[in-house]
């Protein structure tokens, strides 16, 4: 994992293609690992207890929101970011959970570019919008955000 | 874990004090558990190796900022959505990281409410804006977001 993630080659911000679609591997998220990332970092009922989570609006476990957001950053990260000289997120926009994940689940998805611009206070990066859609194993949307992500521009 | 989470007295929607402050615990950031999330959900060299870290924009490793938010996520879980009839989030706003949380950080923060009102489609729940700010132990905010949470109200 270091040395792949270290040594992959990089497009700079003038490399990425607006139009570009960037698809992502698949990630089987299972009971075992929702409820040890749930108890860590989300501990509601219905993420960690299956009694509870049958009272819940949910009729059964379902994974946290967070870790859908980092199953789903993981493939994008493969799939796109070790692609690309990225230099940091600053934020998210648009971020939306649309439907649960359950035990069982295959995550997968696709990457796409929104709003790109050069930074007025250093030309040396540039303002990327990552926007990342996460579908099921039925092709229904799971959860949809946006990286404000800063880009290298390519060494002058 | 489970039993504690399951059996917390909860406040209805109705019960929220729209102008209440609540404090978070604190939760220190260690060097593996830092390199352990992100190899897993965010395997940036300037997350997972120390040698590339040095060479980043960073000048060493920091923390993933998907494990800052999560490392929030469960203080903020604890210090509010556990004393609330919390249904689910639906999903992110106005998600900033502010500065990089390090090995050795200690996190803490707060909760406030913003927007809340009364769901037209079902009006046993009410929109709750839960905003939640991080700070290190310099007191500097890390990261800020809202959570956009569905609130049960009180059963007529």
């Amino acid at each position: 994992m270091k040395s792949e993630s270290v040594t992959t080659a990089r497009q700079y911000y003038e490399d990425l293609d607006p139009d570009g679609l960037w698809e992502l591997e698949t990630a089987t998220v299972t009971r075992d690992e929702i409820i040890e990332f749930a108890e860590r970092y989300d501990p509601q009922p219905f993420h960690v207890d299956e009694d509870a989570a049958r009272e819940s609006m949910f009729d059964g476990l379902i994974a946290s929101g967070l870790h859908t957001y980092c199953v789903c950053n993981r493939l994008a990260t493969e799939a796109f970011f070790h692609q690309v000289a990225f230099l940091c997120g600053r934020g998210l926009a648009d971020f939306r959970w649309h439907r649960p994940v359950r035990p069982g689940d295959t995550l997968s998805g696709w990457v796409e570019l929104g709003e790109m611009r050069v930074s007025e206070s250093d030309p040396q990066r540039g303002y990327v919008d990552v926007e990342i859609t996460g579908v099921n194993q039925d092709d229904e949307v799971v959860i949809s955000w946006t990286a404000q992500a800063l880009v290298a521009r390519r060494p002058q």
